[in-house]
């Protein structure tokens, strides 16, 4: 990747950011990022580290498929368009250091933390923000925490909860429609010019996905738990997907 | 004590619950509790754990003595009377199992779990809630966790909250004329006939009290923290409390 960069049409990029999962370059006049999605794989908070082959393609053309659909029913999200395999372009926000998790069934680190059974249907679905913080082990926070750390004002935080509701009744519809059941996900925001974006990635990185009827995992729950076939599940996703965005799906 | 209970008033009360700081009895027609202060002190849910030298009458009559005020200003709890040193009547309620936390300055497990630096007022103050569980560590919870739980409807969340902030108005007033500030507190309540009534203690264990001026510490961060004159901090409140409650003070 970075030799390509070096010749290709982002030779004059720079390098901004490495995470757990991406590489951001900016663009010479700083209001895009290419974003190249990696095949690590982390999971709680970086203490589990391995690899996933093709995640990187796959996390990348889900979001952009998943994007798209947002973006067609109103939902302003980073994304810009699809550069190759594991690549693509999104807008340049300032990122809100909050992770927005919105919950349809118990389970992960809300059964841990409550002691309560796996797979109870949430009605409403449940919206938590935690504090984007290795350090601090990304603690749960109320929006008067976020007011109080100066990461969001409350108004931003009201917005951030309507556009987390629209994103989960949008993919949830989407989700069912491929007979699967969208558990669990986590967005994350950015600002721009007084907009705020959807941003990051939506794949099975960030999403529960459970196959309707069977309860197969098909997500990084594989590569938590070591449950086996992991690329197989992100594969299998990803053709779910395709095919759905491909037919009309995407309309839900 | 439990042989003054065997031959006194008391005779035929049975014992019913111990917990950390405190003993329980039940009464014969079982709607009152006998509570017997302990002088045993524990810190971080249970992993430290001491003694402090007449605590128990010191937190007993500070508490009655704020459950007064509350009352008189039309905050309903459990509190029925005082009995003897270190021992109160109160209502036998169910317990919600939940610690109400209300803040008014940055400190202790809110600094830590943020990052936030002591001392910075927070406005509005800050009510939090946390699920009483010794095995989850106490975890903190929204309101949707509350009824994911079962241990609270919203409307009694909501109660809840606006009786904190009601009980805070009150405190931070009548310590403001006792030269201390009301730094944070935690309250318990308790269901009776449909009624929620403030339950548990109101003292030096359950508050943070810093002196005005010299920010001296008058509570049981003296213990947590191995600060030293412990004793003398408690018996110093307690002396403060008196004096205002017995020289018209109790009416803030």
């Amino acid at each position: 990747m970075e030799e390509a960069l070096q010749q290709g049409p982002f030779a004059r990029w720079t390098f901004a950011y490495e995470g757990k999962a991406k590489r951001l370059y900016r663009s010479p006049e700083g209001e895009r990022f290419l974003v190249v999605f990696k095949d690590d794989a982390t999971a709680f908070n970086g203490r589990k580290r391995g690899r996933i082959d093709a995640k990187g393609a796959v996390n990348s053309r889900i979001s952009a498929l998943l994007f798209r659909l947002l973006e067609e029913h109103g939902v302003a999200t980073h994304f810009l368009g699809e550069v190759g395999p594991g690549q693509m372009l999104v807008r340049a926000v300032e990122i809100i250091p909050l992770e927005v998790v919105v919950r349809n069934l118990t389970t992960g680190s809300l059964s841990r933390r409550l002691g309560l059974p796996e797979g109870r249907p949430i009605n409403p679905p449940l919206i938590e923000f935690y504090y984007k913080s290795d350090p601090l082990d990304d603690p749960l926070i109320y929006p008067e925490h976020a007011r109080l750390l100066g990461v969001a004002t409350e108004a931003e935080m009201d917005q951030l909860r309507a556009q987390a509701r629209k994103v989960n009744d949008l993919l949830r519809r989407f989700f069912d429609s491929l007979g699967i059941v969208l558990v669990d996900f986590k967005l994350e925001f950015g600002r721009q010019d007084g907009r705020i974006l959807v941003a990051d990635e939506i794949s099975p990185d960030t999403c529960r996905f459970w196959e309707a009827g069977t309860g197969r995992k098909l997500d990084k729950d594989r590569f938590r738990q070591d449950l086996g076939q992991v690329e197989e599940a992100y594969q299998e996703m990803l053709r779910r997907v395709e095919a759905a965005a491909g037919s009309g799906g995407g309309n839900p």
